[in-house]
């Protein structure tokens, strides 16, 4: 039905702090290079509806996201000093709630120093070479299921547990998507987990990895502890071509590697469910960043290239191919110390593409 | 009765790879700076022990330590691709086992960027700041204790969980400690954690700092998600003063913080039990290296800086710091590229304390 269809559904999911803005941008890129394409659906989302209804997602809102073609999220939060939130009511209430609903497994995470950018590395370690790879995050298990509890809360006999569900099924999806993206990329996979210490959890993601490995005679594999990924990450980041994970290393490695890379204002991500059962949802990995919100300064970049990796989803390469070469060339001008608004960067990409 | 005996009974044990020949190093400069102070006693155990007897720790060898005064420990570990060893066997048989019977809950993992020493965070990053910070690492509690476990393992069907525990007994122990700290430094702690995911134990770490927070009106608290922790340990490590976290991102935390400080050559570890009830236990954060191991290259540098930790610990605090002294010296004096042996690093340490 959706090949039939002459328009594409988006869900936009501005939210909160700096989401907005960006996502203002994103969406000006994205008109300009796919014009009468998608009809947008704003939902109003995120700490601020919190505040005023009390409402994270309602059901039907949740029902009605389904039925889009793909959704595009800026960022969720209130600022961080701000105690009338309790902690993780909007990101197990909204982000996490519409991952896992919508079986996003593939947390899709390009991590690219572009020409031009400067890393917090030093030149000795990033100078002259290629820094390029992808980390392919699970999304729906691990520490992110919600399971564990609290007994004797309160008191000085306090218990908190946090359980890490990892299964079979889970797992392999997940590395069988990554080991795909090794052999159309430069055919190496790198698993990142902590097997000597969660040998339960890490013997399965082992087995798993290994048994798909065997599928695939020209990909290179290796295992790094997820500490021993930290060192490398600092010191040889072009060692990398794609990262295989589970949630919660893939949240940290996702954001060391995006510091490494540029900086998060850059770094895009894609919540992907690859059967096509659910919508998937694209976003820039960085947060809602309060302290800059309504100045106009955040840059739109992370959420532009997040647009790329929609459309490409989508089926729309070519559309894809030609945000990326726009961002690029972007980019490429862009000088040490220049400060040019949100808005004078996604008109910039916009009319380059 | 610790206090009336003349010498310290020093455990020793070098491990695997270049565990013994760094620790060898840590032991002249002990004797350099104590001479007839410790008597030691040598214990055979890691990888090569488990292959020849299949013992990891026989539990009248965990005895006798126990009445030891402190533990000087190298690395343990088999080469990565030795697949004799099963995963973990080591870790939590041995390295684990003796940080969770002594209850070193304070795992004190220090963080300085040595004038001198190279970085592989650029100068705009580091040049001109000082970068001097300690990690205070919980040791006892959270994904380390060994907890879930696996269903149908080896089918397509298998679940495997690890469940993170915490106490408020073991968080406010290790956060007192870290608040100590803090109050006798530069008076700034920062909180790691991830609480808006992990909102069970979050909400407890978050609680036990906030109270004790308020009796250290001088101290100045901040809060930073393990993810973002990542990104201004690559951005900014000056900000830092002391971090206080978690079992496993104290893990990951401590990695990446050896990395930009100059490399997990250099970065030191206490495990300990700040009662006296058990023998601390002092390690480099590096592990056995086996690829470089026999070969006299590797640094021994974090284990001797392992022992000024260790003598401080007891009460040896002039010596602990003609420990750190001959170290700083040492280091003024390297040049890049320069390769020294591990014994001429070490007899140059030695003979300057
Ligand atoms: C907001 C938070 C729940 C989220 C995560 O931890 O996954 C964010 O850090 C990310 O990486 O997308
Ligand atoms: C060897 C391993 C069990 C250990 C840990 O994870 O604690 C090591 O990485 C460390 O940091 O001391």
């Amino acid at each position: 039905a959706e090949n039939q269809k002459q328009g594409k559904d988006l869900a936009v999911i501005g939210g909160d702090g700096i989401g907005p803005e960006v996502v203002a941008e994103g969406l000006k890129v994205l008109q300009a290079v796919a014009p009468d394409t998608f009809s947008l659906t704003e939902y109003d989302l995120g700490a601020e509806r919190w505040k005023r209804t009390g409402e994270v997602l309602p059901d039907s809102v949740l029902d009605e996201l389904s039925g889009a073609d793909g959704i595009l999220f800026g960022a969720v939060g209130a600022a961080p000093g701000d105690k009338s939130m309790p902690s993780g009511i909007l990101e197990r209430g909204l982000i996490l709630k519409i991952r896992f609903a919508f079986d996003h497994y593939v947390n899709l995470r390009p991590s690219r120093l572009f020409p031009g950018i400067a890393s917090p590395l030093s030149d000795a370690v990033v100078g002259g070479k290629e820094i390029d790879f992808v980390v392919v995050r699970e999304g729906t298990e691990g520490l992110y299921v919600g399971n564990g509890g609290v007994v004797r809360a309160d008191t000085p006999a306090e218990i908190a547990t946090e359980v890490s569900v990892n299964t079979a099924y889970g797992v392999e999806r997940v590395v069988r998507d990554a080991f795909a993206r090794a052999a159309r990329r430069r055919g190496k996979i790198t698993l990142v987990h902590k097997h000597n210490v969660l040998v339960n959890a890490g013997r399965l993601w082992n087995r798993v990895f290994e048994s798909v490995a065997a599928e695939y005679p020209d990909v290179t594999t290796d295992y790094l502890h997820v500490d021993a990924a930290m060192i490398f990450l600092a010191t040889d980041p072009a060692r990398f071509d794609v990262i295989v994970t589970d949630n919660l290393f893939g949240d940290i490695v996702t954001d060391l590697a995006g510091a490494v890379t540029g900086g998060i204002g850059l770094a895009a991500s894609g919540n992907i469910n690859p059967s096509g059962a659910y919508p998937s949802m694209f976003e820039p990995v960085h947060g809602s960043a309060p302290d800059i919100a309504g100045k106009g300064v955040a840059d739109p970049t992370a959420t532009i290239l997040s647009v790329g990796l929609l459309l490409d989803h989508l089926g729309m390469a070519e559309q894809a191919a030609r945000v990326e070469k726009a961002v690029l060339a972007d980019i490429s001008r862009r000088t040490p110390g220049e400060s040019r608004s949100t808005s004078a960067i996604g008109d910039a990409i916009a009319s380059a593409v």
